[in-house]
């Protein structure tokens, strides 16, 4: 990596920081990839700002990366060349249209804000991810990010109607439209979701929205064992119900909520956490539906927390924190994310739980089991190489296992650093068509570098 | 149009034909667009034959049309350049999974026949098409199209997990993976899909289906105004319920579809046909709730046809045969087919309407109202020219209120031929974009050309 000549940003009317302390802040994301340290960092508050920094900087070939909430769990927006860091914090605007259940929203608007902004209106942007208090809408769509919501409402790819970006020479351009369908031309728009930022930097989207759901019934589901667990996920997702949330944690994993919370006592078993959403009384039936479906696997304990469910949800969004602080001595080494197709979820799980024996390693596992998504995250002493090295195998263990069951190597944290090296082994030739839309809107290769396209 | 030596094709392991006969079946679509015969038309039946034609068409310069099942309405089949015609119709197979609610399905599979294979299932491919008998699967994700049930299930993109295309230069590829999400990469995928065969030829493709639902009831709603029956759809829409289908039929389309019909005696008034879709006892205070928010809007007649509602629907899709039965003397000049916000579908409507008058046109309307989707056919005298040039500028000037309203060109018959002309006055500098893709991936121009993107 070289120092890059960014003195140029002092002329443009974009506010923009040099000093270290700054440019340190911008040189890690949410995840333990090696940090790097841009030369600058900007931070604009409209399109024009953004196109003004991007053709400058193309110009004189200085890379510029795009930077969300900074909660990338894959170094997605880790400065990997230099350069300059965009961060879009001050583009936060919302504007909801109830009547066309749609919002117009600006790159920087952090995910809980904007469902706080919605509620007033009964509405809301349903993916539902762990990192709401921190991710941007921005970074959602760099990613098509989801969570645990999306085994109704879909991922973000599915909710985005329309695109502002900058291209990498400065150029703003507008993909799709305000409609909940078309035919015309290559959607440019679906190109740009999940690019991380590799091929334009999102300005400005029309997100479409979902209602508030006017009932709601959640349960917490004991089972004998994991696969029994998975196998009801299985079965009730194969039933075609559509849970507003189903999702898996092991053992190991609720043993570690409960050590991190005092007020929690969950039975120390594998567990789904289910809510139904729905807004007519057909919820009921459904909820016997499900309640049918998962008996025949073995419940343990069946529970209705009612207004407890608040708690169990915070619980459940504090995994990560949990796994961390379980013992001073240990670090997450890597944060799990692959998706198989739903009847391999229960393969998925007993393998992953397998190659931890095998590699000697405490691996919690959670996932949103409602879309096959599996999330795990070995820990590890940072300061026993051996123990990061089997962490390392472990993982690419289990994503190769997962795309040898016809899935996929992230299913909601992107490729970044992180998932680069897989890219070839789950997309083959693919990845050569990917190179080739690259480089046809990046032919400098300056936005992102470093990130989503292996090397040649 | 130069005559292209096909002749290799011979040496090939692929059924072909060069008989004139054969050739001037190809010629043109179920559009009004000028025919064009092709030099050749090829019927592989795996993905091996389709890679061996093309890799030897793109050696040579020849350029190679793919053909679906002919129904396009906007001449996206035609090859305008000769060369060879490739069709899909050999490449049938279906195989169902019900565990994960997905097909594997060859480009072949005509619409209807697909949904007869999986009714044994209890499952169907949702978009709900109207030539459903001709339409295939590959032509649908060409065009990524959709009909009556897109406003409960989305269009063919929302159903399509993975393609596997060959390459303009014969490569094949595999994009996407038999997941419910992913964020692995550009997705591929969702470039293909809508790309008319301009950039790859779809062999084989992995859809998501939907459950055969248990319920439904339906309803023929007939308002005093055009406005009245659109400010209905708006609300309920607005209201976020999902209909199974909201059809909307102006006055001159009921008329048309009573004379093409002796068992039809429909109230000659702006109609809607509902239908509601559920698995529970919620549809009926659905149907409730949905009923209350169109006599807001001035209902003159609500009737629940119950048993015979086959009939109205099968009435509903020969809408355009109907429009080209109504006066042997008049032809339909253009299908049209733009999708508006919904609330801007009452606007739409009322300009369809206008523009019919200021340009002394007879303009049956009907449209998968709850898209904002509106179909128009102008019907003309083709031996007068000044007709014919009155429906083209009609059809222009509602493609532009369309895009004015925030809308799009077309909603689910493609680009093609006919809305090339508009590419550049929906999606401004994003067509540059659109070509840049299809440069890098086909840089000979040789898949499909003269669609989709404009002439620079």
């Amino acid at each position: 990596m070289t120092d890059h000549d960014v003195s140029f940003l002092r002329d443009l009317d974009v506010e923009c920081s040099f000093t270290e302390s700054r440019r340190e802040q911008y040189a890690r994301d949410a995840s333990p990839h090696h940090p790097s340290t841009p030369d600058a960092v900007v931070w604009p508050e409209r399109t024009e700002e953004v196109s003004d920094v991007l053709s400058a900087a193309y110009e004189r070939g200085v890379p510029v990366t795009p930077w969300s909430g900074g909660s990338g769990l894959e170094g997605n927006a880790i400065p990997v060349e230099g350069g300059i860091v965009l961060s879009t914090k001050e583009m936060t605007w919302v504007e909801a249209d109830p009547d066309t259940l749609t919002a117009r929203v600006g790159p920087g608007v952090v995910y809980d804000d904007l469902n706080e902004a919605l509620a007033g209106d009964g509405l809301r942007f349903p993916p539902g991810i762990s990192s709401g208090d921190v991710a941007t809408i921005g970074g959602m769509i760099a990613t098509n990010a989801s969570g645990f919501n999306a085994v109704r409402y879909g991922e973000t790819r599915d909710h985005v109607r329309r695109i502002e970006a900058v291209l990498p020479d400065g150029e703003v351009v507008e993909a799709g439209r305000n409609v909940v369908k078309t035919s015309s031309g290559y959607s440019i728009t679906d190109l740009l979701v999940g690019s991380e930022g590799t091929l334009g930097v999102v300005t400005d989207a029309t997100i479409e929205l979902a209602g508030i759901p006017a009932e709601k019934r959640a349960a917490l589901v004991a089972f004998e064992s994991a696969r029994d667990a998975c196998r009801a996920v299985s079965d009730v997702i194969g039933a075609g119900v559509k849970p507003g949330a189903i999702e898996f944690m092991d053992a190991h994993s609720i043993e570690l909520l409960n050590e991190n919370r005092d007020d929690l006592t969950l039975p120390e078993r594998a567990t789904l956490l289910l809510e139904l959403h729905g807004n007519t009384s057909g919820i009921d039936e459904d909820y016997a539906f499900v309640e049918g479906l998962c008996r025949d696997h073995n419940v343990v304990e069946w529970t209705e927390p009612g207004g407890a469910m608040a708690d169990v949800w915070e619980a459940r969004r504090e995994a990560l924190p949990a796994a961390r602080a379980y013992d001073p001595d240990l670090d997450v080494a890597v944060i799990g994310d692959v998706v198989v197709p739903i009847t391999n979820y229960p393969d998925i799980v007993e393998r992953a739980h397998e190659l931890a024996d095998e590699y000697d390693l405490l691996v919690p596992l959670v996932g949103h089991a409602g879309d096959g998504n599996l999330h795990y995250t070995p820990l590890v002493d940072r300061e026993d190489e051996d123990h990061v090295i089997r962490a390392m195998a472990y993982n690419n263990e289990v994503v190769q296992a997962a795309i040898e069951m016809d899935g996929t190597a992230t299913g909601e944290h992107g490729v970044g650093i992180g998932k680069r090296g897989f890219m070839s082994d789950e997309h083959a030739n693919t990845v050569d068509v990917m190179r080739a839309v690259k480089d046809a809107i990046d032919p400098k290769g300056l936005l992102n570098p470093g990130k989503v396209i292996p090397e040649e």
